[in-house]
């Protein structure tokens, strides 16, 4: 495909580049009229704005970054393996930045890749993310973004995601079924959207199944594994306590185990334990454990066709740049009912 | 630090450049004479040499590129985040690529490295990788290269390693006092040099305790769990089975631990288990696992220090280039001894 300068666009409609170029940039200067006909045009012609023009244009990097909040966690090792798988078929060098789950990090690294050493986007915001100004300013900038598992909706060229809300809702409801009336919620302090979404489709489950939710069932932990260890304990140590503990992401699960065992709660017979996890060695812990087990690896594949395709101008169907993938709920012995 | 060019070189000796060149290709037009005046120069100037010289010389690209097997492991999960903090801390950006155990792709990646994106690599080879000339090719064009946990010696400017011989021996000998006297071995087939001085290790500790290492000892394994799992049940229905299982890989765990169970052999009641692995989860299995534990953070961040300093062209005491970080023994359940 030939790379549409706004020489192109200019010389098509008969305007000057300028007007073009102010055009393109949302001027007052510019009748909503041509701003309509200038940005119909060049979406046809799949123009690409950039200030690297010739990085982007000239010699295309052959590069995608990946920017995720942490490695060490078996969700985006998957998904980095999916991504990796993708790019290299196609030729592609992943460049991986992780964020430590802080925001101030993300918008460093995003800065940074404003200089044009990449074609594109992949990323999946920190916890701390609550609004998109660092990411549109790559959006702006023409530079292709697809987000995946943690998003903003409709600012990148796509979103990967899997149905939290109906996974939750099905876990939770197979607690209830195991007998559990007094479930528990584990999660980090920040806001994240599929964590609320996670939370949404718990509370709807009790509210179908005619149980109370109690702010006392949310359990709201931090960054450090001892303090959240202690708080799992003390609330397993009240007179309430839940008869199930459903953990809304992976690094809560073994401080909810360790939290069991110190307070001799054996699972699954007096308390039973989910989470949303996927720990390859779910299947061998004390006890095996169910989980809401995501498609990591099919996510990053996802992700990354996406994003390729975008990067190398092919039409992507509006109706493609929303993949949700589900999720698979994998039972295990942790939430088996206990028949004596 | 101001970038020295041929042109420098050429005037502080009063050769000309093309002396210069030839005499740093080691060419034999050139006397050695001649070629050990050039080199010391070179050397104590901090010459950097490569084909891409407007890249690495011109405008550093800041990156260093990541070479490991895989990210879906505890190990090397844990290890980019400690390359990560030392790099991001130096505003260096982290290329991670995966080899997926496959020489064919390490060779692939190396050479695509060569186009001089990069300012320097760390690398842990492949289970194939049994001959370095893919990387010294890189080597001779001048990039640093540092290698981590799985190294070729005295090829790069630095190695960063553990114990694993002394750890492998510890772990044997703690088996052997805990009262095994018929320890199995699991390894993969392909031949890796860790891999190796881990069951060096492990037959001295036979040795120096009086048993005998027999090959039904060694357990071979592929790439396909549920093969190994089989192998592995397999030998557990052995008339002269193994009273402890050392894995010498994470990734032999889980299908370790499957077969016990399917075989229902209790650990450690029957069968003591233990391995070489980072696993988060080993002290929630069933039952905790007794792990040597390497210092996998740790390793990352020595090795981007070293490569760093390297590249800023920083003098590394050769002592500093070969660094070893010991393991750590982590007992646990699976290995005690069992006393009605």
């Amino acid at each position: 495909m030939k790379n549409i300068s706004m020489k192109h666009l200019a010389k098509a409609l008969n305007l000057s580049t300028a007007t073009i170029s102010k055009a393109l940039s949302d001027s007052y200067d510019i009748s909503d009229e041509t701003k309509q006909r200038v940005l119909k045009l060049a979406r046809e012609l799949r123009y690409i704005p950039h200030a690297q023009a010739s990085s982007l244009r000239g010699k295309k990097s052959k590069t995608i970054a990946m920017v995720i909040p942490e490695v060490a966690d078996s969700y985006f090792a998957q998904a980095i393996n999916g991504v990796e798988k993708i790019a290299y078929a196609d030729g592609f060098h992943v460049l991986i930045y992780l964020t430590h789950e802080q925001l101030e990090r993300e918008k460093a690294i995003l800065k940074e890749l404003l200089n044009g050493r990449i074609d594109g986007l992949l990323i999946s915001v920190t916890r701390q993310s609550e609004e998109a100004y660092h990411i549109n300013e790559l959006v702006a900038a023409g530079l292709p973004v697809v987000f995946f598992d943690r998003i903003f909706e409709n600012i990148g060229r796509g979103e990967v995601t899997t149905n939290d809300y109906r996974a939750s809702y099905l876990l939770t409801e197979h607690l209830i079924q195991q007998g559990c009336r007094n479930i528990d919620f584990l999660l980090f302090s920040n806001a994240l959207s599929i964590i609320k979404t996670r939370l949404e489709g718990y509370k709807q489950a009790l509210l179908d199944y005619g149980l109370i939710f109690n702010t006392e069932n949310l359990i709201v932990c931090s960054n450090h594994d001892q303090e959240n260890e202690r708080l799992i304990q003390y609330r397993l140590g009240h007179k309430n306590r839940p008869d199930a503990i459903i953990a809304s992401v992976e690094k809560l699960v073994i401080c909810t185990y360790h939290a069991c065992a110190l307070k001799h709660l054996s699972i699954p017979e007096t308390i039973k334990i989910a989470a949303f996890a996927n720990l390859p060695t779910a299947s061998i812990l004390q006890p095996p454990m169910t989980t809401i087990t995501q498609p990591a690896f099919e996510m990053g594949q996802a992700a990354a066709s996406l994003l390729i395709k975008t990067i190398k101008g092919k039409s992507v169907d509006p109706a493609e740049t929303k993949v949700i993938i589900p999720s698979k709920l994998d039972l295990r012995k942790s939430t088996m009912l206990y028949t004596t």
